[in-house]
């Protein structure tokens, strides 16, 4: 079978080198350009990538992309730039998996009101499917524009996808306390991300304030069928990977701990990326994949579910992949078991 | 002035030696002995007192203390170990700053309950004082024996005495989520603190059952004057020391931030180990340091606390010495800053 | 195709689980059993591989593993519990990939020397092949037991290799100063891997005593073709994985920096596992590959390589697969890359 | 006794908050000013110091210090932007500790030849003391200016000394292999320092070309009497502070280790912070301490010297304090133990 023809755009990152590092073991994709304003081979962005991805950053440039035959291109660029290099691809029937910001919030509205500048493509926004398969796998298949979810809302999401889309809990007692690796705070040095700064210490940030909560809201809102608020607080941990997210909620009624386990079973049977556990998962377990640890439990009648993923397979490039598996009509677990 | 005599039991683990290197620096106080099964030199067993501490380990001997003119003890003995080694030092007039879990709860079956075996030695359980020093600070002065307070309490209980004094929060409504390094965990090896399995992960762990639940709610319901029941949630982050709590609550009415932060201000003025702010704290901030570190937020109408502080120090060894300054008379930050 | 049958002696350590990772993605291989004391699954053990690896840990009997069709056993027990386990394997035709110590040392009383124990498995130890496929590589094809190298030998030997073929050093000025993850130290737990002891900590160990030196001297020996003598001196680092060596050796005369690079070019050329690179690796850069780096400088006129890889992949299991392929035929690459 | 009005010019980074805390102990000092480029509070700079020092960050001006009535100024200044400060301050009677690397080489053609740019200050070259206690210890009392030692040097200068002092080893042959925690590099963020970059990973910088290589060479010639030249090759290791060093010689002639042993308990007697073991140092060991720990060895014929020490305290920050109080006529350890 002849290779689908892929595109990095914005090569530089941990999403890019993740992606590539994943798809260079895919067998039915072909990186055949890398984007970056960078004029450098990748192997010098990237050492671990030396010897195995001989390619030359380029430019982007939409028409040459099409000249070379791409299909596909993953967009791995900031949020406001994303929104500036996609239009010119859909335009010339380039699809997209876009790992950025800017298609994930379907209401331009809260957009704005989130990231605090207006957004620029609303035409396309109107028909972006957002990438979580487990929820919106149906509609990612022919989909023109994905937006792969952020690393957060993944975990918060599918753990509470079960409780939500049964109507067991209280939409209004949501509180989701997650901790994260660094390499979520991107490629960019910065004081708060400087090691003897954030090695050997622990920090909320964000609070109240965090862009993921929209996308949460929104995803959990579609599934509820009704409004969803959450209180959402992140944390910064001193390792490269991971995300943990321990989840409180008050249930609309009395429930056994085993029926939630069995709920929760059976909500994601079929879906082979999410494991159902009966105990705590660490982020090791999952470090690396793309799975997604889940483990629910009853504390003095509150519900505590705890999910946990790798923030940059499962968080970013490895769902991303998962999508093109959706999109192209490949098994969803082509490349990332 | 004379220095008291110290002696110090169990002198192998991270809270003994925290505790030495806390004493070396105090003016008043001397190291007359330390205690161990281990029939070392403590500069063996913790390779960083070369050269400051010249002790050789002796094993328990109550009489032993009391001829070496011992004035008080500082107990850094396993719980259930702790308890029979105290009783005999009491008799003798030796006062007692317990770091063991012993005589924190007030309620021998609460004991029993959540430690798993019986209490042996509840007449001194009696008169045992918990020693957080910003809530029980008048009666440590004259109490013969301290229970020291556990690492995740006091995070959370002084996080949350502002608005619980102050009746500001549904008291069945409060989530406590910590994350602590790896000490807190202990000297002893064993496969979940063994490097390879912790670092670079975060995990829950004793969910709904931690020993620390049953303290926090008996310092909080006697704060509020009413029972008081939490949920509380540890987790394990790879770093040697630190805890920071993120606790949640819903206002009884609404309130706003500025108002919650000078509650908090007022509540801790005069109490020199608090430090109220207005950003939220890393635990580095507060490493090494007798420091608790407090900010208060309002988020989306719920109130969130966020509390750091270093283990080893504030959350065992520092407090400890703060409580040995108030029960000799000493200023309370004497060695301390 | 039909996959080979695979057994792992010994599946509770890192080695063992790096190595099912590995024979996953294997096209040619099938883990057809796990032998282990404990009588778990193997998801129990290694939570990492729930839902992909769905096999019982079984007790050790060459019998039963002949009977089931096993072709190729890999050991991953300790040193000389393994020499116990694997003639009765090679009796009856297993092959074995041997990742203990047992079979490296041809000489049975160096084996003694440095492993205070007489070797119990000479007859075998006559053709065991020192699996380091750079060096060693025909004779591997054909080898009935293969004794994989060692985590630190692989980066001297092949650091070192171009310049003790070449006759450019002296050879009794070899020093090998290097640095090592703490999964190197295995998953039994001790006080040395303790995570707040060897956090934020780097020492030497093991100083001139290493059970690594004779293997690394028997190697340098074969391709210098003369004895060769090496100070080797480990580090353990806190961080996962990952060897760096840094070697420092006397050159026999004078010799130019870009003659050095050449060198190392031409004399790994072929071999798709070794990078030669003109900047100092990071371990890093090799993290879960099997690629080793290698870099060479002059500096001062002393030659100084940096060579690095990761322990556990590289410096063990992967080195194994590599092996494996050699020895069935495969391209040397598969499920490596 | 009145306190020594201090100074501390260049407030921001991690030498200048390890010394505000150490001062802050200190009995005998007190922190009269921080200079910085940034008009902030020394606690927005570094949340660690709130509440303990009320000061805000003045621009630098020498007279206004005089007129404060500061008698020494400690320089945490990048190298080059010191030797612009310190002549006013010199000038007006200030006596100078300065943590730079400006006034550490006495020939100003070295200086220029390793940093690249030349001396503009080189009338004061002239009369500054190289600040390492133990081998320049009585020209430090009456010292203007005390041109404090680098991190590594420290480890490299100590560790050789006592060899070198007696004519035992080669000069030609000392190799020095260092690993130093991220803290070392500062604290403006780079891609080099970025949390995952260098975390969980470990490499070899400036080969052959760091700066404190001829730092080194200089106080091993002044103890040998003869010119010496050393291999250095420092590593960044993922921890926040700690420095080991790792150092190889050969012999002049046959020694045996317990005569190196009692060489090194001779030479660093009555030395209070060089603490010689007969088992090697951890850098933890040394943590937050002023102590130096080393141990000599021999192995196969070589002499084998690891020397540990904490790189802020006792590489920067704790040695200044030291000599300070040689300065001011304070016992060599007030406030350092």
């Amino acid at each position: 079978m002849s290779r689908v023809k892929v595109a990095i755009l914005g090569g530089s990152g941990y999403t890019a080198v993740e992606l590539m590092k994943i798809l260079l073991r895919h067998p039915h994709a072909e990186i055949a350009a890398v984007t970056s304003r960078q004029d450098e081979h990748v192997a010098d962005l990237h050492p671990g990538l030396l010897g195995r991805l001989d390619i030359r950053c380029q430019p982007f440039d939409a028409a040459s992309l099409k000249a070379m035959g791409v299909q596909v291109a993953f967009g791995c660029l900031p949020h406001s730039t994303s929104m500036e290099s996609i239009p010119p691809l859909l335009e010339r029937g380039i699809r997209v998996v876009d790992l950025s910001a800017d298609y994930r919030l379907r209401d331009a509205r809260v957009y704005q009101e989130w990231y605090k500048e207006p957004h620029h493509d609303t035409a396309n926004l109107g028909h972006a499917v957002y990438g979580l398969p487990e929820v919106y796998g149906d509609r990612i298949t022919a989909a023109r524009l994905v937006a792969n979810p952020g690393c957060y809302p993944q975990t918060a999401i599918l753990g509470l996808a079960p409780l939500v889309a049964n109507g067991l809990i209280e939409l209004e007692s949501i509180v989701i306390d997650s901790k994260s690796g660094v390499s979520g705070a991107g490629r960019t040095p910065k004081l708060t991300t400087h090691f003897p700064e954030c090695n050997e210490s622990v920090s909320a940030y964000g609070i109240g304030s965090h862009r993921h909560t929209p996308e949460i809201e929104q995803a959990l809102s579609d599934i509820a069928r009704r409004p969803v608020s959450v209180i959402f607080t992140p944390h910064l941990i001193p390792m490269d990977r991971g995300i943990l997210s321990t989840i409180y909620a008050v249930p609309v009624k009395p429930v056994a701990e085993p029926e939630l386990y069995e709920l929760y079973r059976s909500y994601f049977a079929g879906k082979p990326f999410v494991r159902v556990r009966n105990t705590p998962p660490a982020t090791k377990d999952t470090a690396h994949t793309n799975f997604l640890d889940v483990c629910v439990k009853l504390v003095r009648g509150r519900v505590l579910v705890v999910a946990a993923e790798d923030n940059l397979v499962r968080g970013a490039s490895g769902v991303a992949v998962q999508n093109f598996n959706r999109m192209f009509g490949f098994d969803e677990r082509t490349g990332l078991l």
